[in-house]
């Protein structure tokens, strides 16, 4: 490894402390690399903006570490166990190339605000990300609401209740995603804010130029405290997973109801073959494996989080602890947003089997629909539900799913207007 | 117990049964039950609209409600083992008092609607509160931030670090409470929809007014889906956790520093003598317990948040498994809110031991200043950063703490221009 | 309230801070105080027996601790907001009634060795009670085991797969809970260490007679190091729920069989009439709530878990943030243990649906069957599975799930065998 | 990739999915490749006891595999994306190499009891290792205990309290860790089961060895259950990974203890240079890194643990969703184990700085050694107490930290027969 930054000749190093010390810290940095690269070209324009470099100084590095990003990109720069971390490797190669210049760009940084900038960007970009794949499978929702009506049970405790529709199975994932989508803007809202210029998180006594980072950075605000920009380390990785943790929470409940549909036994739902998988040592099965595993990454983001909120029972200022946070955020937005991709298609293609549902539509299922008629027309209500109990066996004599889904129309004038209201809430979040 | 509504004539009850499905049920439908009132209101008002129950009903159930809620309030109504829960208790009231227009008032509606619409205006009111909480902290904040300019010494890894102030500590804080407000905010208007009108999750066959209910009780939107109104059961009670977590972290983090500041090794602050207690072994004890329950009410938050992610591996539909959420939710609550009520009177007086905290500030603190000045003079930093260490120990001869501050002008024009921007912002937030 | 112990004259008490820092302390203290008795007569022996005390003093303390645990379980003493905690309670009425042999009960001891010991002896209760109910479930299953041998699909990713029977469930729950019996022992085991005497963490400068309050107690070790008496609070409860939750793990899985095997589409399970409740709105309705209920119950045991978990991120000694462990262990047991008490009656009573099991029996699950003696045969297993993949749907012609189950023969000599493997080893952790 | 073992003809692969569907999954399987390679030889060697396989393919067979190891070992074998996973890839290998024989290979197996019987043997192994590593983290707190006796501050609440010394320091580490060897063995005793043996989930219908394969694998006992074993996967994972957190716990404990310490404030230790780094823009700054990290490391174990959690709310039988419990495996031991690893040589080495401790000793310090004395002496030790009180500042005249030691003699004689106690206690667990 290059000689840390920091390291003095009278110190002696211990490969063991080191390796624990450094973790797969730079493989990690990876991901962050070319956010730290661009947030540095911000940095050395702020530095121009006051005198610390010059102009050609600045436009130097500026070439310079645009080619570092061509060469990272393209795989001829690799950011590897040579160096402390990316932090330190931008630094080295500056001045590698450009000398004195090189050796002037971390004039009023830290490695602290480095990553700290870094890590930002980076979770604007995923949290755009999610909030598009958010509003893309909403509008898949959409789309097969629209165009499915196909009768099948609505279940409460997994008991066949009252009957429901493949429309409106469809119309509440979109609603769920329609608030997904809102939940990632409003994590985007919160950590949309520069920490560049806070320095180790006390400030620094050269007068850099926040205002212009900011701009450049396309922040929308300056974190103006440099504690609290330490301070909201880990808290807005918490609060970006959060985000991520809402729209899996949904996935797995959807997950769920399709890997009961698609069991022998209720048998509602046909996948796509390529989202099954075989066996093998019993030759007869098909399993939906997708599905499973689209049910299971919720764990990830969860597991992501809980690392990070183990970390924050600190005192302020910043604590080396907080290294650890950076591959959970990888490993819970990896994971969360692999599952969110597989989506769309999926929801669009897989097919209900609709003999089979309107086969599971019991007349007993009418019962409600009785009592409420009954009701209706002067009733006492629970001297209607008691009646129709007892007979409840009977209750859908003479009745059909399809009358019984057209009299539901409560929230207005039914399904239509539902979907229109739906539409127009997820087209206002843009 | 009175008889459940669902009790039909051939099913013996066994009471250990009874007592682990009810739970403390009752109990926690009391800290619900004056919302399940005026919910039961604007249903009943909506029954009105649409011809269920005339006005005369009308008038007499909503007079019968208004002294159920009062009876309840004066105690001379208990909630108690009496009643299966909170939700049968009102209708056995009605029925008791009013006859068949009791019988009448759960037409077209679920227990499953009224806890959802009962927790959703319970959870209105607490993130209301929590917003103001949020809000009164980062007022006391931003005032002790103008008026305290104490030297301090600023910490990285509980290390000293560089000069800074207790004008800086508490901007810190009142950063972190401004977005703490903001995040309260967001947890409202994702949950600000009502759910009432959906019934047990598929609707129901008869036109209930939603667009009364809705605006009678002052959501912002109607949740449209029924399907997803149970889908965003203990999703919705997340979030709104989230937010109360997020003000937890970082009380976490301010008593962690309040702890080592009232350590005798510290010694930097003061704490008003009933924020403390004695030892019943130890004569010569004052223990900051309070400050050690604030740093630990994040755990009970905490603790709520898992128990409600634990339930939630569910297929769609209501399941019994989300009656837990209920106890949880009271929990998070009660603790995190009973938590940060203590902050702004303790924030507001504590005292800083000005002495003490210039004693700790050592010259090696002023290293930095003298490397970045240097940088400033046209030294490449790396090598300004060398030099200084070499000479760490003398750097602070000639400095003072107030001068080092004064030169840390980087969010414009200094201490000042910051708070000036975080008032705006707070202002902002209205 | 009465005057704290502690309490010095000049100090003037704010009641809200007071009622932060009580809690509902006072209450939880009703589940130790028992113990907190029992331990503090071990005390007082203890205390005689090194000469603190005299032997008049030492008959008279212990008669009046026998009335104080006879007036507190008959509820003529009330432990409530007249006293700091239960630890005060006692010191309290023993000074009422003794005068000064009441002052001299707390020579020696702090209140944090009174909670330590209290939970500790409550904690080796309650884990016994989990080890007779694990052990007393694994009864029952083995039970069903040997007289259930109804064939059934097998299911990996809930998807049918090879025949398997009433019989391997049940043998399956029965090492599970022979597992959780070991563990609840394991468990005990780590915590069977008697911390009394070890005062505030330091010990103290009085030679008390730990042999005696070890033995009398009941504790198979003394825990001998103060510091650590301390630090092993929290690890110690987290200790106690982990054995908890790993038999709550497992209830949840059966949980989700039950409810699967409940629903209209499996339809192999009828669970007795008194495990089921109705619904307030659909009359058709019997719903399986206990059985969810069961499922959810985890949920309890993870929350406390995560409650205790999240205290503990502290340096070594008392800190007051422990006092919130003590609402969590009573959460955590008290919803796990009772979940844990349903499982042997519903477990016996339940009935299996032979007929409905084995016609969801279908000939594709002999494939493996069939593949398998081929490769006995001498054909290679992967040759045998590709032809059996082929004919997997005719797979099962001429075949019964009964052959089939008594070719699976390889834990020895069958099911029979496996039993009895079983019994002896729930037989050998006794 | 080489074609899934499961694939049929006539279905498409669709690149994205099986990526999904993958994950990195063989990337993790090489670090069970061994174990699996391991039990496959025993596998084999039972197949060949029952006839499937003739001697000669048995050796063939077991001479591959051998093979196999020692090129994955040296490199000249990577187990990479070309294999859906370690498992197809080892039957690949053979076949490729041996034709038929290798085709038998599966015969009896499923990938499942592949999984479970690999990671079985990998958690065996790292469960012993985790008992090592505690046993000696033991030992070297014991040796310092016995050398150590320098006074220092004992603290609660993080307040100066009474007298204690580094000798207790230590001790109080050394019987956390025996617990700590204690709960290993118990991991490793409740997971120590074969379970190779029972196919899918329910057993095979061919007489497998089972016998043979518990003992050559060293396996104290076969898991009888095939249902059970399926159902241990992930119970089993969090029961060990309890063993780690519980370790962990108190290396968070004892990292706090040492992060304070270091401070400029307490300065009670100093610790061996290479543990510390330095900043890349204070030039002054010395930080415990090393210190943090270790704090930090449990937070890796908890989230391995939850993630694991996370996915076990199912019904039973095999799913996929427990494939994702591999890395999360993975991830905690390594973590955990890796800071275990850096404890006995950090402890043994740093340096307490006994005249910083000494002087922090306050004469109030000594109020509780002045109350118990007069206990002892007669005075009712409420009335010592409230007397020690009023004169607390002025209770240390003419006494000494070490007379305070010498005088807390409670378990049995001080702390030379305490140090005794806990050796005798380490070497029982042997």
């Amino acid at each position: 490894m290059t000689q840390p930054l920091w390291q003095k000749s009278d110190t002696q190093v211990d490969a063991r402390i080191m390796r624990f010390l450094a973790g797969n810290d730079v493989v990690l940095d990876r991901e962050f690399f070319l956010h730290d690269i661009t947030a540095s070209k911000a940095h050395v324009e702020g530095l121009a903006n006051i005198g610390v470099v010059s102009a050609d100084e600045r436009d130097a590095l500026l070439r310079e570490l645009d080619i570092l990003a061509g060469d990272f990109s393209a795989g001829s720069f690799v950011l590897d166990e040579r160096f402390e971390d990316g932090h330190s490797a931008i630094e080295a190669r500056l001045t590698e190339r450009l000398g004195d210049a090189g050796r002037r760009v971390h004039t009023g940084r830290s490695r602290n605000d480095q990553i700290l900038v870094a890590t930002r960007l980076w979770l604007k970009e995923k949290l755009s990300t999610l909030e598009a794949l958010c509003r893309r499978i909403a509008e898949v929702c959409l789309e097969r609401a629209a165009g499915d009506a196909l009768p099948m049970p609505g279940y409460t405790h997994i008991q066949r209740a009252v009957v429901s529709s493949t429309g409106m199975w469809f119309a509440a994932f979109a609603e769920a995603f329609i608030d997904n989508t809102l939940r990632a803007r409003q994590a985007l809202e919160l950590i949309d804010a520069n920490p560049l210029g806070t320095a180790a998180g006390y400030g620094v006594n050269v007068a850099l130029d926040r205002a212009h980072t900011t701009a450049a950075l396309g922040f929308s605000r300056m974190q103006v405290s440099p504690i609290y920009a330490q301070l909201s380390r880990g808290k807005f990785e918490m609060a970006a997973l959060d985000a991520v943790g809402t729209a899996l929470l949904d996935t797995r409940r959807l997950a769920w109801d399709l890997s009961l549909f698609t069991t022998a036994e209720f048998d509602f739902v046909k996948l796509p073959a390529e989202y099954t998988t075989g066996s093998s040592i019993m030759p007869n099965k098909r399993n939906p494996d997708v599905v499973e595993l689209l049910r299971a990454s919720y764990a990830s983001v969860a597991a992501a989080r809980t690392e990070i909120e183990q970390l924050l029972s600190l005192p302020s200022g910043y604590q080396r602890d907080l290294q650890f946070s950076k591959g959970s955020l990888f490993h819970g937005f990896s994971m969360g947003l692999g599952a969110l991709e597989l989506l769309p298609d999926m929801l669009a293609r897989f097919e209900w089997k609709a003999d089979k549902m309107r086969a599971a539509i019991e007349p007993a299922m009418y019962a409600t629909d009785v009592a409420i008629e009954q009701a209706v027309a002067g009733v006492p209500f629970r001297d209607a539900y008691r009646a129709a109990a007892e007979t409840a066996a009977s209750a859908g004599e003479g009745r059909s799913p399809e009358s019984s889904l057209a009299a539901r129309t409560s929230p207005g004038a039914g399904h239509d207007l539902m979907l229109d209201t739906l539409r127009k809430r997820l087209e206002s979040l843009r």
